[in-house]
């Protein structure tokens, strides 16, 4: 593991403010959930326990494996759907961080044929090509959440070796290379999928849009730090009341 | 009746924080009430009195037989819709709680053809098949308010066994099986109507949709709790500023 | 005149409270304004000087002749378009108070063919028959400000005796005989507006609409009461930070 | 230049209260910057260091030349796109600030074909002649930002003498007279990007959209100060906790 990124914060402490941020920037309500993987150790990973995020505060955070189960005895109860990010850290090795949301913009685009692709620069690290998981596929009637490391699995198949996907009648998973990473782009998706909405509505067509191209976002995607994740972080703690610790 | 599953809480104090997250939540404005059926007593609920969910205290909390009228000598104001709950109450012995809103979304839904139907798993507990009950076809032209127990059993009805039903030009009313339940579909019946709104401004046609299927209602609706309705029971307690009490 | 109808209220208090209700329920933003006649002399009303709503202070309160002129030797800057207020007044008796705003989902329907009508009992106040004056029509290219006492009178033709009347690619104006009554229809004029948007929205066509009926806004507009324009004044009053007081 | 116009407020308390009223108004969130010509030498030009407006100081206001380069020894980092201000600034003599913004409701705007117009009073400073200014066009995929002043240049000749431009998949930028008079037309920009995309949702077809007329716009523009930017000023200096100082 790189030396930990922010001295003065612990992972904890920047795990509790990712979930503070997603809260107060309208991503998620009182469901969904953001995990990161632990500095400590890269087959572990580091999620609260199950409560709202906007609650989360440090002791709820507990420590799991990469099969979801429970690491040491903390005996408090784990979010059912933590096998979306035990799937997820045992495939990509380079994932640092997971969010999953049920964001007010991204269901509508899950339940319909059109696709999402982005349209602004600030959203170019969800991809152009945005897979659209139906857990029905292969379970057939289920109450659509990820309960067992099976569903995870299919789950990271879908997703493969993007940055994020849709899931049908529920929301999205985001991944990304560090914590900050993830909740920007968690956060410019909502965004990107409000402004495409409306762009929709505008438009005279479907083709009447101009996306992102493929060469904008691999330009946005090489030099991403020139976007400011942590211009964007230290305006999020002081929205959500939290202290910020500025990147090394 | 079962015992009181939340010690520390009296049905009167989680009433009153049951009027203030549907205010704080935004799925009422000044208008629309939330009741409970006395646990003390089946044939009596629990309702403020004529005053607006964000301002209701304990001391506002009235007590009404089954037929509408006040029990005791209480000189407080009553709603003048408070047959809404005595009727479904009446009718159906398991609903222990009843919601009436004017949710912004919702509204929309009661004056046009196309149904309300869920797109998202949270929102299962809507049902598939949400009837739309019109005063104006038994009572004519009126204030369409159900200001006499006749109305408030037509529109009983209406409802039948369902969760909830939408009432034209006017609102909806939402049934549970407990005051939290209650209060959680009221919430997701109005994000369910914002998602459905945007995704069929999405969709190429209203057959470009893919609801919730009945196997998948039917799988969240037997192991709901799932869903956590006390995990945002406790996140709305505190937004709302009011104390969370853990269900036993 | 009637006795005042707030005791220990008095009338520049509570036309204070109704310029920062509007403010805080977003029907007005830094521009807008609402009078009430004088109680004690119906050929003058009272209105802010020229300041924005959510700022009006008792001491920002002036008195007006039905011409638009000052009364007394106020030097404060007033509106330029106190005009809206004195033609109505000057016009209609029985008017006691006036509302002038640029509402967000007022304002589109004032630059379209499709007429706005009340879809929700709570909007029957508006009224099925909403005029849309159009300064231009008299006038040619102005700036669109109601600045001239001609041009007042020019508006208050077109709404003649309505509640309401549209302004193209401005607002609206809004009358009550009440400053509550005038309040209340200008805030569930928009919510009208906005649900009515989203109705559209969702028919298959215009014709898919079901509105109020003429005997349903009949019904509503003769017992108006019982729709609770006092609870929802408590609720905003409290919401805006300002005392209640309850009608006599 | 012309004496201080706001004793009382230094050029650089303006500014930063420039920088909170746009956050405050939701005309743009972590990104998109404003800066005003320095008072005191029109070759140079004041914006804050790489930061979001919200949290923008006294001590954060760098000063710039007119190729983007800092002036003196300031080490701070500066916003990537300074060369937006500084090639802004250098063609238009006029121009005392410069607004950029990645506005919600105008973003969809800039990747479609409809074009923006302004549909009421207070948005006539828009113009009803919006170019949108492609990146693209000369210099094929990048990331979209503004990082050279030859890309600033290209973005002024699109601009050319008018008040604001869209930037395709980007934003906008928004010019001014004065400082307040860039935030007012910034904010009213956004205003009109909402209103435009529900008036076309209503409209029968583009045609069925009464625009404001060139002859209105020249009158509102001729007279702008009857709208009232210091009544507006006023109210976003309260809103967002910044003393506010009258314009002499």
């Amino acid at each position: 593991m790189k030396p930990d990124p922010h001295p003065g914060a612990t992972p904890i402490d920047e795990l509790v403010t990712a979930n503070r941020i997603l809260a107060r920037e309208g991503v998620i309500d009182s469901f969904g959930h953001v995990s990161m993987r632990d500095p400590a150790d890269p087959r572990r990973f580091l999620l609260s326990r199950s409560r709202a995020p906007q609650q989360v505060e440090p002791r709820d955070i507990m420590r799991f494996a990469l099969d979801g189960s429970v690491v040491g005895d903390d005996a408090a109860k784990p979010y059912a759907e933590r096998f979306i990010h035990a799937a997820i850290y045992e495939r990509r090795p380079e994932v640092l961080s997971v969010v999953h949301t049920h964001s007010p913009s991204v269901v509508p685009f899950t339940v319909v044929s059109r696709r999402m692709r982005p349209i602004m620069h600030m959203c170019a690290p969800i991809g152009s090509d945005i897979p659209c998981w139906d857990i029905r596929h292969r379970f057939g009637d289920t109450n659509l959440l990820v309960t067992r490391l099976e569903i995870g699995h299919d789950l990271a198949d879908a997703l493969g070796e993007r940055n994020v996907a849709l899931m049908r009648g529920h929301g999205c998973v985001v991944t990304g290379r560090s914590l900050r990473e993830a909740v920007f782009t968690a956060v410019y998706m909502e965004v990107n999928a409000a402004m495409l909405t409306q762009a929709l509505a505008l438009a005279e067509g479907p083709e009447d849009i101009v996306y992102l191209s493929e060469g904008e976002i691999e330009a946005i995607s090489k030099g991403r730090s020139s976007f400011g994740i942590d211009r964007a972080w230290e305006n999020w703690c002081l929205r959500a009341n939290r202290p910020f610790f500025a990147q090394v």
